[in-house]
């Protein structure tokens, strides 16, 4: 019996809602099995504004539970409303209201996908700001990373120490997970530890197995230039990502490195059908990795959050305040998301 | 009255002499009234090594003088021996003997520059180790650009720190120009300071005029990741970068940002015809300027020193020992680098 998928509808006064909306009229086949977690009036306002002149907007099932989605026919938008409705939120601005209705949505699926209710939880973009407005409990946490993290560790009882997360960006060429993301270059370079390399390198293994089919073949990028040449510009190749890159290897992992970062991305990429050298690479910061899986556009760029006991896909872009509304916004990511996210889900759950 | 071109033949025991004999072989017209300073036997090994199985290979045109080479002909490579021979070099090995040669080739060739007895050099790639292995004078110097720094401090008579170099790194999409290049990233964080990042965007406005006929428009990458949002992730951008920025502005300089550095990049590209956003990308640090650059291949690759009082150009790849000999190695970044090094020497010497 399969399950459905929940799509969050993202902030209600950026591109999310209008971008869910296209990715259930555009692509039918796609989107089959999938619904929007959130707010009903959101998704009829967002299914009016990318209805063309004369056109009928899409119509919105409204339903009253998730497995309900499974039988909604196509080139309708099936929405579960999980968050408490608030009158029209104003377009491209930030409000504590939006936050607070994004911000419920995410719980909702991701506890409805930690009941096993949900077969993966697929997210439309948030307002940091306007999640920071949104008052207790919602405020505490900068991103979706940190709320999904902190259900997982409450539904699971376990610290949250126990939940080591990573991102993975991932686009048709290109997949690379990081070891730190939102911090300062300087505090990015102190969490470059062996502990954290080798944890990155164990997550990427086992959520990588299921997707590939195989073990995955990992690469390590330096930290520093040319890897550090030897010791010669910096010692973290030598003092903390070599130990761990050995350790994971003398635990049966299929890792290279640490190679030269100007060189590894490149190297690691697949094209004209070919695979790449490696099947991913571990980056040891923000910008090092998501440099190049954006270099060649963020429409096909998918955010995907390893190591939680849940499936998590997300596209590789903002909330577009200055453009919500208008139905100019590119579906493109959030459609590759749900694409992964099917990948994903349809593993058995032991090898998630 | 047009001046030569001096390649260096890079160190023996790297591909360096085979893609220069490619070069000649290959494009004849581009490599036209260009010469490569180094070792006579050298390049008839790396002649020999390219020319297919019972083809004759190129012959080598032993030179006395730089001018001689504007009148030999096509198809044959002339060489002008400017280091002490030394029987064969090991190919694929640290030496250094390989090493001196290599060096003593460029700095015949930048003191030639120098002495505006070249037009422009295009260097190919030494080997660090075998450079370190060199003894003195050349054992001291990192790379390339030192050397070149050095040479050029003692000819004009004035301290180093008069002359600071930038590196750009070009190819058909993209260029950037670093702040730092061969040192650790911690090292290269404490050297974004408001001078140095100034200093940047003097060189790279002053170095770019010429070549693209008007003012460049120039971006700047942050350091941190989202460019510090707001001083929550570094302050390097408020403290130094902005700053910078806006004395570059007030000197009637076009510069914009600090810019998150992973989609300055994407934005500046090129691509289908167009224009990117900006004509350059100066980045904070070796690899965020490098990633980017390499990422679509290193074929067309461009390395070019600025700020000196000579024009110097070179592959974007280093010696490949594992296929030195094979004649294998590709020559299409050396020819960028030549047809970059022909771009900047038409030019009028004052406008350099």
């Amino acid at each position: 019996m399969p399950k459905p998928i929940a799509i969050t509808m993202g902030d209600p006064a950026g591109i999310g809602p209008e971008i869910v909306a296209k990715a259930f009229r555009d692509a039918p086949a796609l989107t089959r099995g999938c619904f929007v977690a959130g707010d009903v009036d959101t998704l009829r306002r967002a299914s009016g504004c990318i209805a063309g002149p004369g056109s009928v907007a899409l119509p919105v099932a409204v339903l009253t539970r998730a497995d309900e989605a499974l039988g909604v026919p196509p080139r309708c938008i099936p929405v579960l409303q999980v968050t408490d409705p608030h009158g029209a939120i104003a377009l491209g601005v930030v409000s504590g209201a939006a936050g607070r209705m994004a911000a419920d949505s995410v719980v909702w699926a991701a506890d409805a996908a930690l009941r096993s209710e949900v077969a993966a939880l697929v997210t439309a973009p948030l307002h940091k700001e306007s999640l920071a407005a949104a008052g207790a409990p919602h405020h505490r946490f900068p991103g979706h990373t940190e709320m999904l993290q902190y259900r997982a560790a409450l539904a699971c009882a376990v610290p949250l120490a126990d939940l080591p997360v990573r991102m993975m960006l991932a686009n048709d060429e290109l997949r690379t997970v990081l070891v730190s993301i939102h911090m300062s270059l300087r505090e990015a370079i102190d969490a470059v530890t062996c502990g954290n390399v080798l944890e990155t390198l164990q997550i990427t293994d086992k959520a990588l197995r299921p997707l590939l089919g195989r073990q995955p073949r990992i690469a390590v990028a330096g930290l520093n230039p040319h890897a550090g040449e030897g010791g010669l510009f910096g010692r973290e190749e030598i003092d903390a990502i070599a130990p761990a890159i050995a350790a994971a290897r003398a635990a049966g992992l299929d890792v290279s490195g640490p190679i030269a970062p100007d060189t590894v991305f490149m190297r690691a990429r697949a094209r004209d059908g070919a695979l790449g050298e490696w099947d991913v690479v571990v980056a040891m910061y923000h910008d090092q990795g998501l440099i190049p899986v954006k270099y060649l556009g963020v429409e096909t760029g998918v955010n995907v959050t390893l190591g939680l006991p849940l499936v998590r896909t997300s596209p590789d872009h903002g909330t577009a305040f200055d453009i919500a509304g208008t139905g100019r916004a590119d579906p493109a990511s959030l459609l590759q998301a749900i694409r992964m996210a099917r990948s994903l889900a349809a593993l058995p759950a032991t090898a998630r």
